[in-house]
């Protein structure tokens, strides 16, 4: 991977040639990994003409540093652990006669700004205004392949779920079992909070899972991601507890299976971002539920769990091949409940199949 | 507790006042949920003179809001979702006249302090300067009752593992179930995650869990801590697997432990931050251990896991009554593994029975 890595930071180079910086610290821990492939640690990366100086702090254990990664030709800085990287790379900036260094001004706090204004001695400071972040937005194929991974060991662990006893059991325990089997099965970590909630909890997008055990008749939303090699993914399902869902229940669910494929399907590179949104939310307000309206239907996906292009309904932008989004449109009947389903998919041409799906656990109404 | 509350803000009042502003923005989870009581949620408070503006995210579920904890006195503003609660305070902070605005320039990164001063019309911005994190030092004793409440549970959690079968465990399985056990007893959550290192891994402060097995005549050292109504306590036990330990580890332990008990008992108020920090580290020092020098022994806790006053070699100010910290040293042997020993105790006068013991669980080398 270091050779994608270099190939990374010489775009960078160009961007900031092009902007007329002729550095860049970069202090944004996922922007650090993207460009190194060393794990966020506290590092802070200066990137020139000429070199990249990696600052890491010195009492990390061998394992996570990700040493193994980082390549060659990448200069590291070992800093005293309660030292602050970026700000010694701010002093080597001077050093090494920067003139014009671009920082990432939605990343650094304006104390921080300052101590880096003060360090780095001649150095005029601009913002990066988020370069690494529009370098990311399209993936390759090694990284597709690593939120393959991410969606599989997802998907497991959820089906191994759906084969267990859930009546009786709390959403936190739930939560905790989906977080372990996905450990279990190979990933990093959760990618974020698992979310679990039944009954009058189902179909919230950001649920914090409860003491509230799973009855008879409920929904169970269950939201959840792996992170593998740094690349997360999200996926929810909703399901019905008992053996024969309410009426209402199945229509419900029916409804936001209707909208969630409606977005899914408008998924194509050349479409606007607010295409798949617009496609979801029509359904969902044709059917009278408008108070969804705030919410995006989706945004991209990667070493964030949420970074661009973020897909809601006042998005103009265009989407590319090769960019991963999910896809999760939800209705709340708040005191009944609600269903959420997402997808995480990658947008590609027709003449590649269209949309990938990553997280292909069924989408049915299971009755568990 | 909203009478504690309202005295809070009084006295950020007071100090807004004396430094010329007449109101200040606070984006600081931990220190809205001081000032408020409520829990961290991507909110925003405004605190002028006349008036408390708390901005919330209007998805929240109900349950998040500790709508139930707000005094009436505080003025709710939802705000949509996808937007920042900071901004509608900025923009509010025009529409009431404020003229010094102090904001939290620790906190705020460049980019959302520049979008606050461009929509608080007429407003001058100033640096509220850790205002706030110095009112929560010391706290009172319904925050300590808190703190009391949340080592029990690391305490309980602890000893339930040293009870179960250890050998042939992953450390990542053992730091799952010391979360889960923290959860069974009540803790809102893990205060960090919780570290678990066997063998060379063992004495690392900051070690994340790996797949590596507990074998005989391992070390094996445990850092955890629960978060009980949003305050979190630390603590560090080694202990060694198998019937004996080898005498290399009896001695080890028996120094970090000496270093540790002096570290504690040089806690008192009036006592410089840098005392209990060389009364541990001449004892290690003495041994031939200076490659510890860098780490500070300890500091406070409560709302954050790492707070003021910074227990560390260089820190001069001195310790108050009531101030709730960590005192950790560890020794660790690159390729052997090593020793950490950490506790919570609050700073107490003698005439108090001085400092207070809050993580109990038995400090002596158990072979298990």
């Amino acid at each position: 991977m270091s050779d994608a890595h270099a190939a990374r930071r010489e775009r960078l180079r160009e961007y900031c040639s092009a902007s007329g910086a002729d550095a860049a610290l970069v202090t944004r821990a996922a922007n650090i990994r993207y460009l190194t492939g060393c794990p966020p640690c506290g590092a802070a990366l200066l990137v020139t003409r000429e070199r990249t100086l990696l600052a890491l702090p010195d009492d990390l254990p061998p394992d996570d540093t990700g040493e193994h990664l980082i390549a060659e030709d990448v200069t590291q800085l070992p800093v005293a652990g309660e030292l602050d990287a970026a700000l010694a790379l701010a002093e080597a900036a001077g050093r090494l006669r920067v003139q014009d260094l671009a920082v990432e001004e939605h990343d650094l706090t304006v104390a921080r700004h300052r101590s880096i204004a003060a360090l780095a001695e001649g150095v005029r400071l601009a913002d990066l205004d988020h370069a690494v972040e529009r370098l990311r937005v399209v993936k390759d194929e090694h990284e597709i392949a690593d939120l393959r991974i991410a969606a599989e060991i997802a998907d497991q662990a959820l089906g191994e779920l759906l084969e267990s006893i859930l009546v009786g059991r709390t959403e936190r325990h739930l939560a905790m079992e989906l977080e372990r089997r996905m450990i279990d099965h190979g990933a990093d970590k959760a990618a974020f909070p698992v979310s679990v909630g039944t009954g009058s909890h189902s179909g919230l997008e950001h649920h914090q899972p409860t003491d509230r055990r799973v009855e008879e008749g409920d929904f169970l939303t269950v939201v959840l991601g792996a992170q593998y090699r740094g690349y997360g993914v999200s996926t929810a399902r909703t399901f019905v507890i008992g053996a024969a869902p309410a009426p209402w229940q199945v229509e419900l669910h029916r409804l936001v299976f209707r909208a969630q494929r409606a977005g899914r399907e408008a998924l194509s590179p050349g479409v606007e971002q607010h295409v798949p949104d617009d496609a979801a939310r029509s359904i969902l307000q044709a059917a009278g539920h408008t108070e969804h309206s705030v919410h995006p239907l989706g945004h991209g996906i990667g070493l964030e769990i949420r970074e661009a292009p973020r897909l809601g309904p006042a998005d103009m932008g265009k989407l590319d091949s090769r960019v991963p989004v999910t896809v999760g449109p939800g209705v709340h009947l708040p005191g009944r409940g609600g269903v959420r389903i997402e997808d995480t998919l990658v947008v590609r041409p027709l003449e590649e199949g269209g949309p990938e799906l990553l997280t292909i656990t069924t989408k049915e109404l299971l009755a568990l």
